[in-house]
C-alpha cells in the first residue's frame, strides 16, 4: 500500500484553496448561470398532504404573458423512455409540495405568477402525518402493497438478551424521539438544463453531492448513454446529506430542455426547500438496557421506527441506526428491530449522519441513565464498557466490524481538556446557589469511508503543476486544498499550481460524490494510489536523467534525489518535461499522469468524546450552552484547520438539534416550519467559543490512515448537549426529556416536575 | 502492436458525428460565447509595413462613450512574467497591422469606434516588402541581429552533383514562384479570455488548431502553471495550418482578462484576417536537373528562399521544402540550401502542407521540364524515376526516412481512372481544332504524422457508453466520428453512445493538435492503444463472468464470446457493470478506462498521382478546369467519406493556388488583396465534379496503418494543374509560367511568346 509522505504541506495548516473565491462572491452557483436562450422553471405542487387529482387545467397560466408553456405528467413522459418518468403527480398526491405541473417562462417571475393560475382538482384522503397515525389500527394507508405503511421492518438478535435482562441488576427503559430536521444548505436545491448538440444529449448543473450518481438516474430516464449526459456541480452552498441523488427536478429540467430545445432554469425558494427537500432524523426509539450495578452493560433492546415520509428513499436510516447500536461499547447481546413507517409528509433521507447520530444519541442516554440508576459517574459507566484498544479491529454484536479505536484514551483527553472533575465541583457549588448547571457527556463512534469505491486522475502537466481529477464532489469540505496538500508533499509539486478538479462528469472518472464522511478516506486513498504511480514513474525518469539506479533515488525536500549525494537532483517540472518531451527510457511511454479507483476493504470508524456545560434557567426554560469540549479521532489529520472546521460546523448542527431546531407538521400534513422564522437554525451568537481537541488513531483501511470527520461532531454533540441539560435537570427528578430542549419545553417539564 | 478490428463501423461509409449542430446552427463557435460582464477588444493597428513609434495617445479614445479603457504595452506588460509580453509594439513595428494598442469596451462597435481615435505617431522607415528587396545590396534590415535579413540559411549535399551535371546529357533549369497565400477561413481567428477563480489563473477560448500549445505559451507568460490556464477551442471555423500557435492577441486577451477582471473578447474582422493572419507558401527556388536521356534523373540542386515575413516563425518552412525536395523519385546525388529572408510583410508560416507543396511543385515542375527536355511523356518519366516498392522503408538523399510506398500502382491506377491515352488524343485531336488542351500529372509524396507524441484517454462508462478525450484538436477533419468506429468495432461499443471530446485542456491529457495530417496516424494510434489496454481487461472481466479463460474469448459481433461456445457472450455494457458495480476478480481494481501516448517511431509518407485536364482560351488567357482525376494513397482507411471530403477540400485549395489565389503586397508593404473582393478564393461552382480514387498501401509506423490526408490533395493538385496549363500552352513555345494562372498572366504570355 502506498506511503504518505509528510513533508512540508501534510499536517500544516494551511489556507484553503476555495476561500478567495467564495469571499470575493466570485464562485460561481447553479443560479449564476446565464445561457443565451435561457427559461425559468416553476413547479406546481400539491397544497394536500394525500390527494386524488381529478383534474389539471393549465390554459388561464398558459395565456400569461412571458410563459412559455405549462406542462403535466403526460407532457413530460413524451420525452422519456416509457414508464421512467414518473417525477410528475399523475393521479393521487402523498405529500405536501409534490410536483404536480411544470411552468416554463421567460422569468423566474412570470414562472412563479403563472404556476399559481395553475387550476388543480383535488379531492382530498384522509391523512397520516406521523408514526403514531400511520402506525394505528385502521390508518389510510399509503400504497396498496404495504399493508400498515410498514416500508421496513428488519429485526436483529445476537447473544442471549432475554437471560440478561432477567438476571441483570439494573435495567433501564425509554422512549426517545430524535426529532424530524432540515438540513437548511444556505443554497437551496437548484437544476438548470440545456441540450448538448455535441453529445446529443443534455447538461444538467444541479447543486448536487454526487453528479455521477445523477448522471446514471438522468440517463436511464432519457434513454441515453452516459457519455451522453454531462452532470455539473458547480460551486454548491451546502449539501448536508440533503443534496444526494436525483430529485424530481432534475429529471424534470432534463426531460424539459430536450422538449424545448432551449436552456432552463429552476431555483428551489426558501419555502420549497423546508417543504420538499429530504428531511432527516424522524426516529422514535423504545430502548431498554440490562446492566450490572458497576454499569457493565449485558445487554440492549431497541426498536427503531422511522418516519420514512412519503417514499422509503431512505429505507437505509432504521437499519443503520440498529447496526450502530452498541457505540463504543462491548455489549455482548443485543436485540434490535429496524422499522420504516410510510406517513403523508416529505420523505426522510440522509441529514448530516443519517441513522448514526439516532443510534449514538440512543446510546449515549442508555448509559446516563444507567448512571442515574446505578449513582455511577457517566464517564465511570462509559469507562467500564468501552471496547478495548487490543480487541481491533473488532465485530460487534450488530456485525459491524470496526477498524480501530482508542475510546478511552479520547475520553481521558476529553476530561482533562474541559477540567472534568472540576466542572462537577462547579456544579455542585452552582446548585448550592440555585443555579442549574448541567455537565454532559458522549463517547461516541460512527461509520463512515463507504465505497463501493472511489476515483482519482492525476496529471502531471509538462511544467510539473498537476490537475488533479477526483470522483468526490466535495461541497464546502475543502479537499481542493487537502489533496493539493498531499499532492504536494508526496509528489514534490509546487501547491500553488496544485489544482483539483471536481464536480463534472465530463471530466471526472467515475465517482461515489461526497457524502458520509468518505471525501478523504475514500476519494483520498484512492488519490494516494494515483500519486505513488506517478511517484514510481517519476523515480524511474529521475534515475535516468541522474543516471543512478531507481533504488537510489529519493524525494526529499520536493527533490528528487540520489540517496547520498543530495546535490544531485531534479524536479518534478523537470522529470515532467523529460516525460512529454523526450528523455526518457527507450520502452518507456510519454506522460506522467494516473488514473485509479479505490476500493475499501471496510469502513472506518471514528469517535471522540465530546463534553457539554449548560445552565437551564428554570422561570423560563431558557437553555445556555456555557462551555463545549469535543475530542474527535478522525485517524490521520491532513489539514487540521480543516478537521476544525468540520468540526465547528458539525456542532453547531448537532447542538441545533439538541436545542432547537425542528420540523413540524400538523395532522394533516401541513407544515407548520416552513420558514427560518419558523424553524430555528442557531446562530453563531448562540455558541461559546468551541474548544477542539484531538486524538490521531490511523485506521488500516487506507493509504492515509484517514477516517473522516464530516459527520462525527454533529453525532457527538447532541448526546452531550442532552445529557447536560438532563443532568442539569435532574434535580427536578427528570431522567430523560426529548429534544429540541425549547423553553416552553423544559419550562413545561420543571412545572410538571412539581419541584 | 494493438491490432485494429474491423468489423461494423471501420472502413464503412459512417454519416458524420459533427454535422447535425453544424448544419442546425447550434455549435458553439467563440463568437457565441456570452459571458456575463463580458467586455469587448479592438487592436490598434500599425498602418505602416516599417516605422518607429513616436508618440501614442489614447485619451481621446479613451474618453469616448463605452470605452472601459485603452491599454499599450507599458500597460499590459505589467500583468505579465517580466520581459514576457511582447504582443504589443513598443517603439518599432515592421508589418502593416501589427499590433501597437488595445481597446476595452462595452460593446465590439464603441472598441472600433474608439480604436480609431487612438492617436499613434509613426516616423516611417524605408520598407522591403519582398525577397528581391530584403535580399538587395544595401538593403534596409529588420534586425540589427540579421545582416542581409537572413534568418535560415541551410545547406545540404549528398552524392556527387558536380560530376552528374557533368556528364548529364539533359539539364534544365527553371526559377518557379510559389506565391504567396492566405489560409481564408471561414471563420477569422477569435479569443475570449475570463479568469478562473477556481484555479486563480486564465481561461481562454481561441479559435486554434493547438490548444496545448496555446496554453504552455500563455503560462509562459503569465507566470502561472499549466494547471491554472485552460485553453478551450470550442467549435473551429477551418484552420488549414494559420490557426496553430498563440497569436498576439491570445496574449493579450489573457493578460488583459487577469488586470481588468472582466470577460473580454475579440474577433477578427476578415480584413484583419488577411492582414494580420499568418500568411502561406510564398517562396522562390532555383531548380536545375541533371538527367540521362530515358528522363532518369541524375542530380538536383535547389535553393529555395522563403519569404519569411516579418519574423522566423515560418523557419522550419524552407528547411521542409529541401528535405522533402526529391519527390517520389530515386534521386542519388542532391544539393540543396535553404534560406530564410525577412521582409516587412505578415509573417509566414504553416497553410495545408506547409512547405511539402511547394517541394511537390518544384520536383513536379522539374518532372515535366525533363519530359520537355526529352520528348518522354511525362507519365514515363515518373515512372522510370519512382522509388521502387522493394526499397521501402528507404532513407533518401534529404535523409528523410519513408515508411512504405507504392508509386507506380498510383500511378498506373490515376492513368487508367483518367483513361490518361484517350485523353492525350483528345489533347491531341482538340489542337488541330485550334483547341488548347492540356493534361497534367503529378506524382506527390508528403510527409506527415508528426510526433512528438499524441495523447488519448478512454473511459468506458458504467453502462458501456464510451467517453473519448483525444489531445488532438480537430477542427474539421471529423475524428468525432472515425474515432466512435474505431471504438465501436475495437470494443464492441454502441456507435451513437461514443461520444468523443477535444479541444479543451481541461478534460484531455497533453497534447499537440491537429495539424500536419496527424490526428489520426498519430491521435488514432494513441487511441488504439487505449482501446487495446481496456479490450485486454474487458477479456479478463467477460472470462471472470462467463467461467472461462482469457485465452478463449474473443470479440465477435459486437459480443465478448468464448470461442466454440457463442452462444455464451456479454456485452460491453455489461462487462462495464461488473468493472464498477463489483464482479471482478479479486485483485482487479474496478473501473474500465485507459490512458495512453503514442509516440511514432518515425513520420508516414502518403502520396498519391492527379491528374488535371484544362483548357486555355488563348483569346482571353482563361483557364477552364475540364477534368480532374486523383488517386490518394493514404494507407488504411477508416472513414472513406471523411477522406473523400479531405481530398475535396484539399483540392478546392490545391488548385485555388495554382489558378486564382495571391496575397499581394505593394512595394510599401501595403496590402493589395485585403478583402474577398481582391484574394480570390474559388467557388464550388469553379471546378468540375472530382473523380477521386484511391490505392491503399498502410504504413508500419502506426497500430492503425493509416498515414493521414489533410493535406495530400493539395499538394497533388497543384502541380498537376500547374503542368496541365504549362501543357495546354506548349503550342506557344511556353515550358514555365508562374502560378496562379490568371487570365491576364496567361494572356500577357501568350502574346510574347509572339505565336
Amino acid at each position: 500500500m502506498a506511503s504518505l509522505v509528510i513533508s512540508e504541506y501534510v499536517g500544516a495548516r494551511v489556507r484553503r484553496k476555495e476561500d478567495p473565491r467564495l469571499i470575493t462572491g466570485r464562485a460561481t452557483y447553479v443560479d449564476d448561470l446565464r445561457l443565451p436562450g435561457m427559461l425559468h422553471v416553476a413547479i406546481v405542487r400539491s397544497v394536500y398532504a394525500h390527494a386524488r387529482i381529478t383534474g389539471i387545467d393549465t390554459s388561464q397560466a398558459a395565456a400569461m404573458p412571458g410563459v412559455f408553456g405549462v406542462y403535466t405528467a403526460a407532457d413530460l413522459q413524451k420525452g422519456a423512455v416509457e414508464g421512467a418518468f414518473t417525477s410528475l403527480a399523475t393521479d393521487r398526491v402523498r405529500y405536501l409540495g409534490e410536483p404536480v405541473a411544470v411552468v416554463v417562462a421567460e422569468s423566474a417571475y412570470a414562472a412563479r405568477d403563472a404556476r399559481d393560475a395553475v387550476v388543480v382538482d383535488y379531492e382530498p384522503l384522509p391523512v397520516v402525518a406521523s408514526i403514531e397515525a400511520a402506525m394505528a389500527e385502521g390508518a389510510p394507508q399509503l400504497y396498496d402493497d404495504k399493508p400498515g405503511n410498514i416500508a421496513v421492518d428488519v429485526t436483529h438478535t445476537q447473544g442471549d438478551v432475554a437471560g440478561a435482562f432477567e438476571r441483570a441488576p439494573v435495567v433501564v427503559k425509554q422512549r426517545i424521539v430524535s426529532q424530524r430536521l432540515s438540513g437548511v444548505p444556505m443554497e437551496p436545491r437548484a437544476v438548470a438544463a440545456a441540450p448538448d448538440p455535441t453529445t446529443g444529449g443534455v447538461t444538467v448543473w444541479s447543486s448536487t453531492q454526487a453528479p455521477h450518481w445523477n448522471r446514471k438516474a438522468i440517463a436511464g430516464v432519457l434513454g441515453l448513454g452516459l457519455s451522453q449526459v454531462r452532470i455539473i456541480a458547480p460551486e454548491v452552498g451546502g449539501g448536508f446529506g440533503v443534496k444526494i441523488g436525483a430529485y424530481p427536478e432534475d429529471f424534470i429540467l432534463a426531460v424539459l430542455t430536450r422538449l424545448i430545445n432551449r436552456p432552463v432554469k429552476w431555483i428551489e425558494t426558501r419555502s420549497e426547500n423546508f417543504q420538499v427537500t429530504n428531511h432527516g432524523r424522524a426516529q422514535i426509539a423504545d430502548i431498554e438496557v440490562a446492566a450490572e450495578k458497576n454499569g457493565k452493560i449485558l445487554a440492549y433492546r431497541m426498536t427503531v421506527m422511522q418516519d420514512q415520509g412519503a417514499d422509503a428513499r431512505g429505507a437505509y436510516l432504521a437499519p443503520t441506526t440498529t447496526s450502530m447500536a452498541v457505540g463504543c461499547y462491548d455489549i455482548p447481546a443485543i436485540e434490535t428491530r429496524a422499522m420504516g413507517i410510510l406517513t403523508n409528509t416529505m420523505p426522510v433521507s440522509a441529514y448530516r449522519g443519517a441513522g448514526r447520530p439516532e443510534a449514538a444519541y440512543y446510546i449515549e442516554r442508555a448509559i446516563d441513565l444507567v448512571a442515574d440508576a446505578t449513582g455511577l459517574d457517566p464517564a465511570e459507566v462509559r469507562r467500564v464498557n468501552f471496547i478495548p484498544p487490543d480487541k481491533f479491529p473488532v465485530t460487534t454484536v450488530t456485525g459491524e466490524r470496526y477498524d480501530s479505536g482508542e475510546y478511552a484514551k479520547a475520553l481521558d483527553k476529553a476530561l482533562e481538556v474541559s477540567g472534568y472533575q472540576q466542572l462537577r465541583q462547579m456544579q455542585a457549588e452552582a446548585r448550592q446557589q440555585g443555579r442549574y448547571v448541567g455537565i454532559g457527556l458522549a463517547s461516541y463512534v460512527e461509520i463512515c469511508g463507504f465505497g463501493p469505491f472511489e476515483s482519482s486522475h492525476v496529471r502531471v502537466e509538462p511544467t510539473g503543476s498537476v490537475s488533479v481529477y477526483t470522483g468526490i464532489s466535495p461541497h464546502g469540505q475543502g479537499q481542493e486544498t487537502t489533496f493539493a496538500q498531499i499532492v504536494a508533499d508526496n509528489l514534490g509539486a509546487d501547491f500553488d499550481q496544485v489544482v483539483v478538479h471536481h464536480g463534472d462528469t465530463s471530466n471526472t472518472p467515475e465517482g461515489n460524490g461526497t457524502m458520509g464522511s468518505r471525501g478523504l478516506a475514500v476519494g483520498g486513498g484512492a488519490l494516494m494510489l494515483s500519486v505513488e504511480q506517478i511517484r514510481e514513474k517519476a523515480f524511474k525518469i529521475a534515475a535516468h536523467l541522474l543516471e543512478a539506479s531507481v533504488d537510489d533515488i529519493e524525494l526529499v525536500d520536493g527533490k528528487y534525489r540520489v540517496k547520498g549525494a543530495p546535490d544531485r537532483g531534479v524536479t518534478l517540472a523537470e522529470i515532467a518535461e523529460a516525460a512529454y518531451g523526450g528523455k526518457i527510457p527507450e520502452d518507456m511511454e510519454p506522460g506522467l499522469e494516473a488514473t485509479n479507483f479505490f476500493k475499501p476493504a471496510d469502513e472506518t470508524f471514528p469517535f471522540g468524546t465530546h463534553v457539554a456545560v449548560v445552565e437551564v434557567f428554570p422561570d423560563t426554560g431558557e437553555v445556555k450552552l456555557l462551555d463545549y469540549y469535543s475530542v474527535d479521532d478522525c485517524g490521520v489529520r491532513i489539514s487540521p484547520m480543516l478537521v476544525e472546521g468540520q468540526v465547528h460546523g458539525g456542532l453547531a448542527q448537532g447542538i441545533g438539534q439538541a436545542l432547537w431546531e425542528e420540523i413540524r407538521y400538523d395532522e394533516n400534513g401541513q407544515l407548520l416550519t416552513g420558514t427560518l422564522m419558523d424553524y430555528a437554525v442557531p446562530k453563531a451568537s448562540y455558541f461559546p467559543v468551541f474548544k477542539t481537541d484531538a486524538t490521531v488513531t490511523p485506521t488500516p483501511i487506507n493509504p492515509l490512515g484517514a477516517k473522516g470527520i464530516g459527520e462525527a461532531a454533529t453525532i457527538g454533540s447532541t448526546p452531550a448537549v442532552a445529557n447536560a441539560v438532563i443532568d442539569a435537570l435532574e434535580p427536578f427528578g427528570i431522567t430523560h426529556l426529548d429534544i429540541p430542549f425549547t423553553a416552553e419545553k423544559v419550562w413545561a417539564a420543571i412545572r410538571q416536575s412539581g419541584k
